[in-house]
Parts: C-alpha cells; structure tokens; sequence
C-alpha cells in the first residue's frame, strides 16, 4: 500500500481539472427508469457495452483465423466466455455432444471409446488457469503493435471444469513404452499435437465446462485438452482422439508452425511451456488519460510455470520500478491482476511492467529476448511492453 | 482422498451394467466435422445448450419476479452471467452507464455525484463472492422443493470488480453522526436498503464489472452495492443514491418484507449475514444416476461470515459423515466446490451434506432451524437438504 491508498487527507483524488467538472455537488437524485422488457432464462448483456474481439479471419476456409480478447476493456482475472480469444486452423464445427466420442487408443491394454455421459461419471476437477497462444505477440518482437488487445489479445483465463486425464489414461491401462500422446481435434483439419505422457499425468484434464456452463463451441464443445501453462494448440479443441505412442507424431503444428527459428538457423520445437510475462491493460495504447492526477495503472500476469510471485512497475521509462499490489487470489498457472497507483503530472513518460515467478525468473526486456531468439520467429514472446504516455493523455506503443 | 480416488487397479470406474454398454473399444477415429461459421466478436453457447434460468415473473409489473439459476447443471463456482439469479421488485431498468449517475449525500461534509467515469478513476478491487437472495429455499421450511434450482438458485457467484465504498466515502466526507446509509436503485420503484456505514467502511464495494465485462443489465447494470456475505438486495442494483443518514430508512424492504417473524410474533430485522449452508447439487432432484457404481457427490457451500472450513457427507441419511474434499481456491464469501467419491450399491438411500465455516458454526438440520425460528417465515433459511436416491436411480427430495 503506497500513500495513495491510504491519504492522510479525506479526499482521495486530487480533482484536478478533468473531475471538477464532473464531480458536482447535487441534492437531487435522477428519476428512475421505466421498468425494461421481460425477463429471460439466458441474459444478453447490454446493448450498451461493444467490446467485442477483433477477428481476423482467413478466406481460405469458413471460420478459420484468429480473434483477440480485448484486455484493455476488461477487468478481473477471468475471461468472458464470450470474449475468450480463439485461433482455429480449419474452422469451427458444429458437433452434437451427443454422438461425439473420444477414443483412447494405441500404446494402452484396452482401446476405450467415451460418450460425455461417460466422462462425467469419473471424478471431476476445476481450476482457474490461462490460455495463451504460443503466436501470442507474433509482431511484437520486430514490430510495435499498437494496443494491448492487438499485442496481448492471444490470452484468455477462465475457470474450467472437467476429468483428470490421469484417472482416464489409468482406466484405458498405459502401455510401459507408451511415453507420448497425439491429441487430435475433431475440427475438419483434425488439428493434432503430441504430448509426453508425463504431462498427461500431471495435471492434464479433459475439460467439458468453461466458467460454469458447457464450453463454448470455439472453445472446443464438448470437449477440450486442457494442459495447464502449456503453449494454446497443445490445448487440443473439440478432443476426439488420444493416441498413445512411443514418439512424437512430428505433426505441421509441432514442425511447420510453433517452432522458435533460433539466430543460428535451427529450430527449436516443443516449447512447450509459456515463460512468464505481464502486460499493462490500463491505461495502454489507444487509450487517453482524461488528465493529470491520479490514474490507476492495472494489468495481468502469468506463467507457465506456477504462481507470480511479484510484478513491479515502471512510470519513468524503467529507470525505476516499484512493487505493484497483486489481487488475490493469487493461483498457479493462472492470469493475476495486479495494481499500482500512480499520480501523472501530466509530461510524457513511458510506463512498463515487468514480473518475476515462484521459480525467480524475471521477464526479459525486448532486447533481452532479442539477444537470445533473433527475429526469426515471434513465437512465445514475452519480452516487457512498454506504453508511452503523451502530454496529451493519449498513450501509444513506446 | 479416499480409496476410490486411488484405486489400487488401474480401471477406475467398476464399469458396471450403465457403462459397460457405453465405453466400447474402437479402432476408428469418428469423422471430423465440417467447419461451421463465421468467427463472431461476441460469442454464444452452443445451440445444443438449453440451461436457463427457471422465471416466475409477476404480472403486475413488467420484468418483475425471481429467476432462480440452474444449480444442478452447473461446474466449478463461477455462475455464467448469463445464468446468475434474479429478484426484481420493480422490472429491470434500461439505462444508459454515459447518462448515470451516482449521488453520495446525508451526512456528508461534501455531496457528491459521480459518472461512471468518475468511478474508474478511483483504485479499483475485484473479488469473487456469492450472492445469495434472503428469500432463497423460502419454501422449505414447510415443504419440500423438488430440485435444487427451486431449492437453492437465488444463489450465484460471480467475480466482481468496483471501486471499494470506504475511498468513495471519504472523497464525501462522513460526519460522525453519519451511523447508516440508505442505498438507493434506479429502478422504477426505487428499491432501497438500510445499510449500517461500518459495513460500507468494511468489504462494501461499488461494483462496475462481473465476471470480467460490465455488469449484466439484471445484476444493476451499469453500478451496483456489493456487500461481500449479505443478503442479496442489500446489493443494491441500478445504484444511484447513497444518502448518509443516522437511523434506518425502514423501508419496506426491510420491514414488510426479508424480517424473520419468530414463533414469539415478534420479526427480527436487519438479518445481514448469510448463514454457512451448502447443498448437493449432483446427484439432486430430477436428476437420475444411470446405476449402480461409482458416482462423485458434489455441490457447493458458502458462509456470509467467512471460509468454509469443512463439508461433510452422508451417504446412510444421516447416520454417519465424511469429509467431502474442497476444491481450491477456498475463498472467504465465495461459493465453493465441494467433491465426494461414492459407490452406489443400488439401494434406496439418503445423501446430505452440511457445512461448517471458519467461525465454527455448524449448519443445522431442518428441525434444529424449525425449533428455533419456527415457521412463520421462511427467510434466511439454510437447513441441511437432503437427497433421497431412489432404487431406480431417480432422485427427489427426501
């Protein structure tokens, strides 16, 4: 807690020029409202609110392409399920929970094929975690993306609900050589990554709810992956098929795409685990601060590997970096949404944020990341964003 | 953990007459689907989803009535906006967040009235709590509810995000006769509360945002009180007026009706705190178990007064308890999860659950709540509910 949270003064904000006007003293409260339309079994929300996710849709199949969160718009730590972000490589289908079936087979001692109804008679577990795509910030190492939910729009957070994998892979009976598995999507592409069985007895589950209610058909209905921490697409979608094998399937997503091009020309595969990163939302760019005073500068954080143990914050350009206060709770593998009150004096500056994880890595800086990748590839990048902020409020990529 | 969660074999499940029809081996992938439509900014469910909310909607004023959420159907602990409770007394007002208003005035050294935008400027704070309609189970004492949506579904939870009230106040300035406040809505019947400041200078936030996005135009859209623990319409929706004051409004809300009438005659008023319960909510009423074998218990349990420190089981109607496990986050005023293995023989029995909180307080049994509140009023209700499993495998209340 720094002086601004707790003022000696009564009066929290300074009420510079930009709240004067705004805050009035007035006795008298406004009318009421008439009383609207009838009420439903299923809320819409109001046709007020327009954030909606920037979709980028590719001609080449119906429904194929990616669309962004818009984090600069949201609040908390979990995603609206409306709003999750979404990268499809052959569409979207349209399947009937239930006729869809997953099949469990290759290195195990019985070939098992589950309806839904069977996968929720096994024990079930929820957790609140995040998805990030490891295209996540694709520009980003060689470019300026603009605003944060072009920049950091690839990553969503919800609470899933769904079967430890463990118990399932037990139920069908592992083969002793049976050391990775291919997940394959029941998408027209049949979208397939391979994955240690090491992970799929960790803290894998096949996830069939999203924040309460049954996925989202673009989140995978009736049935997704759900790999805590680990890269987006290895969060296989619309899950029909887990294949035990004894190698890697070398699919195009593990080979074509995902790999990090690394300066001397090799590429590097299975990057599996999402590295730490955090992300100013508010104020970020495209944006403008009404005017000097206070602002509240608040983002998320997260790591593949566990919990965020602290993020801190820079309003000088990174000379010098204050702790920011962290929102409880504060869950493994899981967005967190941090805090730091600041007061802008009203001359540009630059404001960044950078976090460190339970394992003490430290976010890198652009160039940090830079040094050691190369520009070949952006894919899991996590490098510090920082956002200039103009004498005019108006905030930009820095 | 209990030895089903463990199992020495490697199935799982003893695949009884129920699943061994279901899970078969098969060699064959099923066909993908083909991609379906465009990617949309704004997401719906899946058309094969039909949870709803059920509605009992008044005649006498448009959009007036209860809708209850659809516990039985739902995961984890965050409930869909889409599917969060409703108890409207005077319809659900249409407004317009650029033309709201939120006036601070009473007992005040500065009467105030903030935009939304005003609001924003402040420190913000999200947290995920329940709330739950003084009048939930408010037939239960007499009767039995069959299912646990007519039973227990004005209870929802939510991650909520607002401005905390006690910074707003002091932007205000309290004086110190100032000892409530009456909050007011924008509904057509101006719905309000009497709310004692030391509550407002505790956990009391203005919220802005649920779940994410801007609240739902149900859930007081654009700005609603939210007092973490007590009973629902203190959350004041449609939030327009805090008028500091010295004594209760005894508004009808407070005195007509949410009172307690003793057996004495005489009301208690003013019960704030949610009392811990907790509630089964698979298996539960109209659901049917497909047969005997492994079948997880699971439901959720909440206290106005904290964390839940424990839930506990019965499978024998009562005769003995287990500990049920809690799923993480246990988190103070919010709902949690609560699993049990079972393995049901086939026979008629009763499965309960009850709670205790972090104070200590054990939930009663429905005679233990009648012998002390009798049955003149059924708010406030949070009595041990009961299962009767059937040897059919349907479920109704016991």
């Amino acid at each position: 807690m720094t002086e601004e949270l707790t003022p000696p003064r009564r009066r929290f904000l300074a009420l510079g020029a930009s709240l004067a006007g705004a805050v009035v003293a007035c006795r008298k409260a406004p009318a009421p409202s008439e009383s609207g339309a009838h009420m439903r079994g299923y809320g819409e929300r109001s046709p007020h609110e327009k954030s909606v996710r920037v979709v980028r849709e590719l001609t080449k199949s119906l429904g194929t392409g990616s669309s962004r969160t818009p984090l600069g718009e949201l609040h908390g730590i979990i995603t609206p399920s409306a709003l999750h972000f979404e990268r499809h490589h052959s569409g979207v289908p349209a399947l009937d929970p239930a006729a869809h079936r997953l099949l469990v087979d290759g290195l195990v001692e019985r070939p098992l094929t589950f309806s839904l109804d069977d996968l929720k008679r096994f024990p079930s577990a929820s957790r609140v975690c995040f998805i990030e795509c490891g295209g996540n910030s694709i520009g980003e190492p060689g470019a300026n993306l603009p605003d944060v939910q072009k920049s950091h729009g690839l990553l969503s957070c919800s609470e899933w609900t769904g079967v430890p994998l463990s118990i399932v892979l037990k139920e069908a009976g592992l083969k002793p050589e049976a050391t990775w598995m291919i997940a394959e999507g029941a998408d027209a592409g049949r979208m397939s990554r391979s994955i240690p069985v090491s992970k799929a007895l960790d803290d894998a589950f096949l996830a069939y709810a999203q924040n309460g209610e049954a996925l989202r058909p673009e989140q995978g209905y009736p049935l997704r992956l759900l790999l805590p921490g680990w890269e987006g697409n290895t969060n296989v979608k619309w899950l029909h098929r887990l294949q035990l094998v004894d190698q890697p399937a070398m699919s195009a997503k593990e080979t074509a795409n995902y790999t990090d091009l690394m300066p001397d020309g090799k590429a590097q595969q299975f990057t599996f685990v999402m590295e730490a990163r955090s992300v100013i939302t508010r104020p970020s760019g495209g944006q403008k601060l009404a005017g000097p005073g206070f602002h509240e500068i608040t983002g998320l954080a997260w790591s593949g590997y566990g919990k965020i143990a602290r993020v801190e914050v820079s309003t000088d350009a990174g000379q010098t970096w204050a702790d920011a206060e962290l929102q409880a709770p504060v869950l493994s593998k899981a967005a967190v949404r941090f805090r730091y009150p600041w007061r802008w004096d009203g001359k540009e500056t630059v404001i960044a944020c950078r976090c460190t994880d339970e394992t003490g890595y430290l976010q890198p800086t652009r160039d940090e990341f830079i040094a050691v990748r190369g520009l070949n590839s952006g894919y899991h990048y996590n490098g510090i964003k920082p956002w200039r902020v103009n004498a005019d409020g108006t905030v930009t990529h820095a």
